[in-house]
């Protein structure tokens, strides 16, 4: 990606990003210099993801350090404020708090030493996913042909993603035959975003309905599934994009490999199992209209499920920047 | 559905069919007195619907012959030439001819017999989905919170349709509490055509994305599964709208009823099971775009399977307006 702007950056003590909003018809960057333009950005999806909220997170609190520094006010109050205005974002989103407790716990060396933390943040996450797509691919040894769902991209990370780091590492090992993306509603990001990273690796791929992806699985098409998570529990539950679950089922059914790609810092020991984990709803709107068109008559209530949770028994591997988890293993009492 | 118009019907000698393009934002109907008309309004799929292609086929036959007498025509060459243009118009449309030859071995009546034969198929039609309906409800005593997926409803038959006829015959029998509507991307019956039939007959629903569903399963919201169907198979095989599948293993995974309601003739004896079914791909571009808008960036590929198949074991029965199968009775050999 370094052909292009990564997807969220710190450049002259602001945070770029890339509008994911305006993709994939528009490459365009926004500069962000204050902790509310990123929790507007955060909760339109300009920016989204995982690992790229987790470095959202850490620049967020170096932006609050920054800005407080420059008008003279109090370090811990802005700190704190904005802390709380960050996780609020997108409270599913466990990367995002830890992204910001990364940053905060570098407060003692102050505005410059939170902003060199929030730097870190950013190039371990780059060096992380490269590491998830070498061992998922290693994973995935002797399989050529992903279905993926959601964005799990570099548009996701920094500069290479988790799910789409290993496809990208199958396509440079020559391994890659075709990836099937699923369109991901309600907001697409399948079908706007992914579709454009494989065309820039030059990957060939079909984009599916969501609801076509066990066809494509229990008909031999697809012979992998390989996704991100958003939060993955202590037994290995797994909290992804809404669709997520589906997969997962066709996959089990098929007998092929469903492998979760994720940082570390994904897994939230706080969390028991998938029950513990609160599936944030969002704005019916999502679903009763698309770019501002209504699909379905006025007034038809919809619920909107931001993410669904795949039981770790029907999940082959969780690939991490260190690790490979086998959650059936987990599973067993210590 | 007798507080507004017919999907399809037979008013002072013409066909008069719910224009169901402009649904669900406008209810209009069109008044079609020439076999041509009707023709077009197949094709451009202003009627749709197995049981209604049914009924068109009949009617179209009966309107040919109406307007051959009122011109003092020759009435076995204008049945010959509407019955060939009605079954051109979606060639693939079993019932269609099935409609169609139904009206035509009526010709020894004359125009008049050939009316009255296409209004029982009309009335047939009827009074076999409200038998679906009463049946499929017995089949989910005890179940109030169905998922249903696409439109297997009043607007694809004349007033009543299959899955939802079950779900009507619940809700009159005060035992439906909540239904749960897959959208059915690419084409979105579920969101424009279910939901609109589900806000008439006042049946408190949620509109959801198609991935949505295994979450709304396996959450314990929805509480059975409740779709129509293309063909069924000898052995209970069942290929429907593209997403089916999905809802099958999420429902199998729950525990929880997944009922199929067609009728009778939906079982096509000549196909052994789904993989000799043909799964028809449609246009990418209903894929890659909605409305004219695209979705994706420019020239991306999509594969765009129209159907699904479920297979038997997944399948707890399959109710029609004679009997319920238990498809894994079917699979015992005989």
């Amino acid at each position: 990606m370094r052909d292009s702007p990564r997807t969220i950056d710190w450049i002259d003590d602001a945070v770029v990003i890339i509008d994911q909003r305006d993709l994939p018809h528009t490459l365009r960057t926004m500069t962000l210099r204050e902790v509310p333009e990123l929790v507007a950005a955060i909760k339109s999806l300009a920016v989204r993801g995982a690992m790229a909220l987790g470095v959202a997170g850490a620049m967020g609190v170096a932006l609050a350090a920054r800005r407080s520094a420059e008008r003279g006010a109090d370090l811990d109050e802005a700190l704190g404020l904005a802390a709380a205005a960050l996780a609020a974002a997108r409270p599913t989103a466990v990367n995002l708090s830890w992204g910001i407790s990364r940053a905060l716990a570098a407060r003692a060396g102050g505005p410059d030493g939170i902003v060199a933390e929030a730097l870190r943040v950013r190039d371990e996450d780059i060096a992380a996913n490269r590491s998830i797509g070498e061992r998922g691919a290693a994973v995935l040894a002797g399989r050529s042909r992903p279905l993926t769902h959601c964005n799990a991209g570099a548009l996701a990370g920094v500069e290479w993603g988790t799910a789409l780091a290993v496809v990208r590492a199958m396509h440079e090992g020559r391994t890659l035959r075709h990836v099937y993306v699923c369109e991901t509603r309600p907001l697409l990001q399948g079908a706007r975003l992914t579709t454009w990273e494989l065309a820039r690796m030059a990957a060939p791929h079909s984009l599916i309905v969501d609801g076509a992806a066990a066809s494509v699985i229990l008909s031999g098409r697809a012979d992998c599934v390989i996704v991100g998570a958003d939060r993955i529990a202590r037994n290995g539950d797994v909290a992804n994009k809404v669709g997520t679950l589906a997969h997962a089922l066709a996959a089990a059914r098929a007998g092929i490999p469903f492998v979760v790609a994720a940082p570390e810092s994904t897994i939230d020991a706080a969390t028991p199992d998938g029950s513990a984990i609160q599936i944030e709803e969002r704005d019916p709107a999502e679903v009763t209209h698309l770019a501002g068109h209504p699909l379905a008559a006025d007034g038809t209530a919809a619920l909107n499920l931001a993410f669904d949770v795949t039981p770790a028994d029907l999940i082959t591997a969780i690939v991490t920047e260190r690790r490979v988890i086998v959650p059936a293993e987990l599973a067993v009492p210590a």
